[in-house]
């Protein structure tokens, strides 16, 4: 099933302590869809402007992504500029330059609003509502948000949370949000509001689910010193997920739980290079590989049963 | 087989936003003893005044500890009065009296030696060592330690390590010893040292293991609102986990998996009442179903194949 993924694409300036890169392509619609192209086809909505170099549209299409929703227009692409201290774990916004995602006020062509999937990624609420609202009652839509919504624009994301079937968001704004910084309980707040499944990421300590009533708690991939630029991390956290959903066909416990390992995966491998160079190598082999890891580190035997 | 206990037995006096309780049994070699009797017989060594209530001694022996190694002496029992706020992840020592504990010398009994399994809850590390040069070369020993040892004795930390099979710290503590934030590189610095196994406590995000050069990374057993006293989580955490290796037999990469999953599930009912209120209440029953819905909850198929 296709996924549909409505979002930034925008030109990234990145400083971490070993090095720095300017302008390359990064957004959260292009994370999310370089990482849910590995499992699902994917159909992209946004805005850049006439700077934009068509080189990365290339590259998008080239992973089969459909680009017929992004829209080229006169004025200049979204600019984000940040810098990271504390083995990622640190991050400050040093400039953001909107461009065109200022007005950014998607429409969701006639030919993808049957896709099955749908991923909101951060955006106004009242522009993710706006887009919600134009596609298939039957789909499964998804939304992403932050903590600055949650605290100027507390009504729409309830009004949000009312038509979506699932949150993803971060610990702080998972506390935020809920109103407690106990996240168990803070997920099934949200959970309370509307969506029947809320992801909690938690950065180094993994990934929170709330799905079908049940509590699902998984660590982050172990990694030793592999973190080189965790932009994105979220963003392709969400794109595996929702395409590994596309891919099952379905969202229920089960598949959930594999999509949130899948999740996990694919942005362990997101961190590892600048912008999208890691996410743009890897297989579905090399998923296989660490998922099929995870899962050995996660089997346990019964209670004094050898594994 | 057998597990031996070397640490303090106390009288705490705990404040939490919900209540105060003076003077109950508390103290590292209490906790672990009451996890670890769910799995093994316990062997304890410590000192108490005698001002101590014979009660809670009575207590420990009810559940089958072997307390002829505690030593019943004129003078003060070793007093703690800790203060807890945030839902428990913030921590206030108040006052600390340590009474006995101050010239705390142990000797294990001659019947104790030939324990399988050791452990050295937090204490100087001297004397940690001074203890596991007493017991036999084929005993599995394992070390807690803390902040003002890695700050204060660093060379006698790198001696005990040399001697022990396992050591079991908290986050903060392991990038202070291993000296990196990174804490999978953190505990393959520390293993370096000497033991095979390492354990790094994460409190409500669960658990990191390094055993036999493979990483195990577990979460926290998912709770709502349920915490009352986090007091003695770790120590109960070690106990569940030593016991379960000793009525295994055995340390291996699988005993250790199970016995991580035990030390989560029982730290994670100790904190559910003050002192040792829940772990006195607790069986075999208890927590083999807890134990059940963590193997459920982790358990995934392979990639695409429902479970």
């Amino acid at each position: 099933m296709d996924v549909l993924v409505v979002g930034s694409v925008a030109l990234d300036t990145i400083e971490t302590p070993q090095r720095t890169v300017e302008e390359v392509l990064g957004g959260s619609a292009s994370y999310f869809a370089y990482a849910c192209s590995l499992f699902a086809p994917v159909r992209l909505v946004g805005v850049v402007g006439t700077d934009f170099d068509k080189k990365y549209i290339k590259q998008l299409q080239k992973r089969g992504v459909d680009t017929s929703g992004l829209d080229v227009r006169e004025g200049r692409t979204f600019r984000w500029h940040g810098c990271y201290f504390d083995h990622g774990d640190r991050r400050e916004t040093v400039r953001v330059e909107p461009g065109l995602m200022a007005d950014f006020e998607p429409d969701v062509p006639e030919e993808f609003r049957d896709s099955g999937f749908v991923f909101l990624a951060n955006c106004n609420p009242s522009l993710q509502l706006h887009v919600a609202n134009q596609v298939g009652q039957g789909a499964v839509v998804f939304a992403d948000t932050m903590d600055l919504w949650i605290e100027t624009q507390r009504e729409d994301i309830l009004e949000l949370l009312g038509r979506i079937d699932g949150l993803i968001l971060n610990d702080q704004e998972a506390e935020h949000l809920g109103g407690t910084t106990d996240l168990v309980a803070a997920a099934m707040k949200i959970s309370g509001m509307g969506p029947g499944t809320v992801i909690v990421k938690k950065g180094s300590h993994g990934a929170l689910m709330l799905v079908e009533g049940d509590v699902v708690s998984f660590p982050a991939y172990p990694m030793c010193e592999g973190v080189c630029d965790p932009t994105g991390a979220g963003d392709s956290f969400a794109g595996a997920f929702m395409g590994m959903l596309a891919r099952e066909g379905k969202l229920t416990s089960g598949t959930a739980k594999q999509a949130l390992v899948c999740a996990i995966v694919v942005s362990s491998f997101c961190i590892e290079k600048f912008s999208l160079e890691r996410l743009a190598e890897i297989s579905m082999e090399d998923i296989e590989e660490r998922y099929e890891s995870c899962r050995r580190m996660l089997t346990i035997g019964p209670l004094g049963a050898e594994e």
